[in-house]
């Protein structure tokens, strides 16, 4: 097996500055522009205005945006609260957000006591190391996930799940090049996503970047690309896994997993375990976000629509635990009934992270 | 029952010029402008260029459009053939085009050796004559099919099915306002139909127009909308009908039925018997246009999507007669298995056609 690899990151660190360098993800596909973030306001606005999206990649934007503002300060003790406290507020949903704040705080609370340039150094390490962690799910993910994939064939994908949304090859996307990398034989097939386009415009983007066969199609396609042998599995992202499997994605999710089920097409599910919500019995507990009328309205600014009728914008759906093949995590491959295996998947995840977390506190000798 | 109104007009004739003047579809919803032809090569260029599109309508305006040619001259019998024929070769798949020409020359060569301005009166009479006739078949399956929707609740629809696609109310959106005229509380659920976006533009700006209660969604959120209950039952159109009751259409249809028949809500199609291809045996031998990349990637003219991938632009997808609960034609309402009832449909059709032309060549006393 070959490691898969991306030419693409989301969010880099630079020392020089220091620097918290983001895609924007707003410009895609049109440019390929950096912003440059000197300041954590800009990082903070970054994450807001969806320049920065994907549940890790925030994540990992929000650490490296703290670490940039406490190393501007000698009392760091002062800043931290309302610093973590602004990127804890930039969005809503996104467990990984509060998740990455977390060990920032922690990381800051760790160091107390450490002189000025030492502390600042333990800071940007922290961040790095949510970075890494988040690159090396991606890695792990791919490894069980690629195994899953035929060796030849259509894989359908829905919504972004690659190197923009996180610090590493993606979640989905991340197996679909894990398994190219393998030496598979496959070809994407990309669902536009409906209403924001991240499938048109980033996945794609991807792809195209990395040298990956592709065809993009307008998500009310998928039905007849399943209905004349075009794919022969399905594989996406999730935003929040319920206790029994049930999974809410990107809305869309659940008719291509109805679509798959009819047509006897695997459907799989590929998120961190921080994603899994135990406390989450079923999807039905599950909020859906509802948005703007103006993203179905007005896609990119214009106008599709006619004026004088209501719009419905659900940002997710639930794809039910009982249409979904197998749900890929880091720590391994989850089957039906998957309420066990989440369990233990979460449970093995919290121990390599305390372990991990106390090797880091550890004095360096 | 009250006979269903609409206050819309996609194409009419105007004696003064004589002028056929049609709603400019492109220019929807943004502004409503009358395209004022008082030539042929006018009409011709609206119907390539999709100013006037929808089946029915494309027929109607290609009737009036010849008359138009016809009345200009003294010497009909010279330019009938050429004019019918640039006609024909406006656009390549829709029926009603052809039978619409048809009756056009067959109008002109039953009025030989008459005063020519007696032929002109015939010629417009004829072309009166279909557009009548798509009005009252509309009408028909507005009757037939109103009594089949629910008292109360969601309706999903797709595409654009009304008044700017035929003559008359519409197929599936006709059946829709019969049903309101007749006191039902029905609430639309309009799927905006990608890629060319002919229910956010132009479903939703008859609904806006005609006062009906509706809702757009994109084609990915209708999965969610069944799922929470909010459909009570799904109605489109159809571009081709096979001998079994395989039904093409728009594409996005088929994924329609099989998320309809997974919630156990009913799928009508609403078609005139002039769509039904009975030589067609079933829906796998009904031929699938492909159109420009350029439709996905770039929807009224707007940059979508990144280059460097592939694109699939399949126009139609088949419905299969399996997941259909009936099929609404102006002759009645057909149930599975549908080759019987179908087939009785097209010849009850073919009789009523042929006692009218026969009613319209006597003598008028």
């Amino acid at each position: 097996m070959h490691p898969a690899q991306t030419t693409i990151a989301a969010v880099r660190w630079r020392e020089l500055g220091p620097t918290v360098e983001l895609i924007d993800q707003r410009q895609l596909p049109g440019e390929l522009v950096l912003l440059r973030c000197t300041e954590p306001a800009q990082v903070i606005d970054a994450i807001r205005t969806l320049a920065v999206r994907g549940a890790p990649a925030i994540g990992v934007a929000a650490a490296y945006g703290i670490a940039l503002g406490l190393c501007a300060t000698g009392d760091i003790d002062r800043h931290v609260d309302a610093l973590c406290d602004d990127f804890a507020a930039t969005r809503p949903t996104a467990v990984n957000l509060f998740w990455a704040v977390a060990q920032m705080r922690d990381s800051v609370a760790h160091s107390a006591g450490l002189p000025t340039a030492q502390r600042h150094r333990r800071i940007v390490a922290a961040a790095h190391a949510i970075a890494v962690d988040d690159a090396s799910c991606c890695a792990a993910m791919g490894r069980h996930g690629a195994a899953l994939l035929p060796d030849r064939g259509g894989i359908l994908t829905h919504c972004n799940t690659g190197s923009l949304a996180t610090a590493g090859i993606g979640t989905a996307l991340g197996v679909i090049r894990t398994a190219i990398a393998d030496g598979k034989q496959l070809h994407v097939w990309i669902d536009e996503t409906r209403p924001l386009l991240q499938g048109a415009r980033l996945t794609a983007w991807e792809c195209a970047q990395d040298g990956i066969a592709a065809t993009l199609i307008c998500d009310n396609m998928a039905g007849h690309a399943l209905k004349t042998g075009r794919i022969a599995a399905a594989i996406v992202g999730a935003d929040r896994i319920a206790a029994n499997g049930d999974s809410a994605n990107k809305i869309g999710t659940y008719p291509l997993a109805v679509l798959c089920a009819h047509h006897g097409v695997p459907l799989y599910i590929a998120a961190p375990t921080s994603t899994i919500d135990l406390q989450c019995p079923h999807g039905d507990a599950i909020p859906i976000e509802e948005r703007a009328a103006q993203e179905v309205t007005h896609p990119l600014g214009v106008r599709f629509a006619a004026d004088g009728v209501g719009v419905f914008n659900p940002a997710f759906d639930v794809a039910p635990a009982s249409l979904i093949a197998a749900i890929i995590t880091e720590e391994g491959v989850a089957r039906p009934p998957f309420a066990v295996d989440l369990q233990a998947m979460v449970d093995r995840a919290r121990l390599r992270r305390s372990a991990a977390t106390a090797g880091a506190q550890a004095p360096q000798l």
